[in-house]
């Protein structure tokens, strides 16, 4: 078994996007990095999609994590901007299947779960346990960025457990499997 | 002006991507490449992206188009698919913003208009109207490979006409602007 390893932690969005980078050793993490990319100010989807793939391909090469962990949702009411939100994904994927790096989904409630034992939790609550966990003295109040940062934790916790790292598609199967499942 | 240049038209979609390449010399347009790859035997999401990425990389390293056209839809009901579609979509997207390719977006039915006059038009009048614009005896009954081609196409014919060459945002203008055209 790997003892060491590096988890990038995505929250894609469209307008913002959190990125979270943990290293882990013998079971201890460590936060290397954490950071936001604004989109707003960039009116032209295409180049909005084109910096997504830059700057995330930039991250990847810096850092060389061995795992992409991606918070996805998989419904939503709006189709467009569901589609949108797709794209917005699909290019940050992409950064990550080009360089040949596997690529985990977890859902965003199955996240708060993770961390905090309560799949409603407060963006604040998860940012708090995280700090706990990750025993740094603060987190900026970036509530993207600690979102890619969960997403990355979520994943190496749930690296040892084959039952809950799935991809989305059965993650509803095992809900269904376990509907008084809190944490 | 540009007097000649390689236009990729893509047709994506989750389980059938359709690509068409135009060579435009002095605006006589010639068929340089057309096929479609299938990917319903890929059970895996994100190997189904990766295989996109790959395949669309491959094809604009291989042909070095100048510019990209990609066929979008811009909504649909089912928000979870319209989701994967953009995911695919940015994919896709993601090859050609890599290799730095200016990319435009077409809705479909501006693409029919464009090719036949008709944007209801089925898509064996679409092919049947490629074949005498391009003067090839015969296209391949694969419907997305030529949805691919018409795209370009569509591009191609879009190229000179600024009022038309735009992306879907300000589409839904020029449909308020021009209630009543039809082709």
């Amino acid at each position: 078994m790997q003892t060491e390893k590096i988890i990038l932690g995505i929250d894609p969005g469209t307008t913002i996007m959190g990125f979270g980078m943990l290293h882990v050793e013998q079971e201890e993490m460590r936060l290397l990095y954490l950071d936001e990319i604004h989109f707003e100010k960039l009116s032209d989807h295409s180049l909005k999609l084109k910096r997504i793939f830059e700057r995330t391909l930039g991250i990847i090469d810096a850092y060389k994590p061995d795992e992409l962990a991606i918070e996805a949702p998989f419904y939503g009411k709006n189709a467009q901007s569901m589609l949108k939100l797709g794209r917005a994904q699909g290019v940050a994927m992409a950064a990550g299947l080009y360089r040949e790096i596997p690529i985990t989904e977890y859902p965003p409630k199955k996240v708060k779960m993770a961390i905090t034992g309560n799949g409603n939790a407060s963006k604040g609550q998860v940012a708090g346990m995280l700090q706990h966990l990750l025993q740094v003295e603060a987190l900026p109040e970036r509530f993207d960025a600690t979102d890619g940062l969960a997403v990355a934790v979520c994943h190496h916790f749930n690296a040892g457990k084959a039952k809950t790292r799935r991809n989305y598609r059965s993650w509803n199967a095992f809900l269904k499997e376990n509907p008084e499942r809190k944490g």
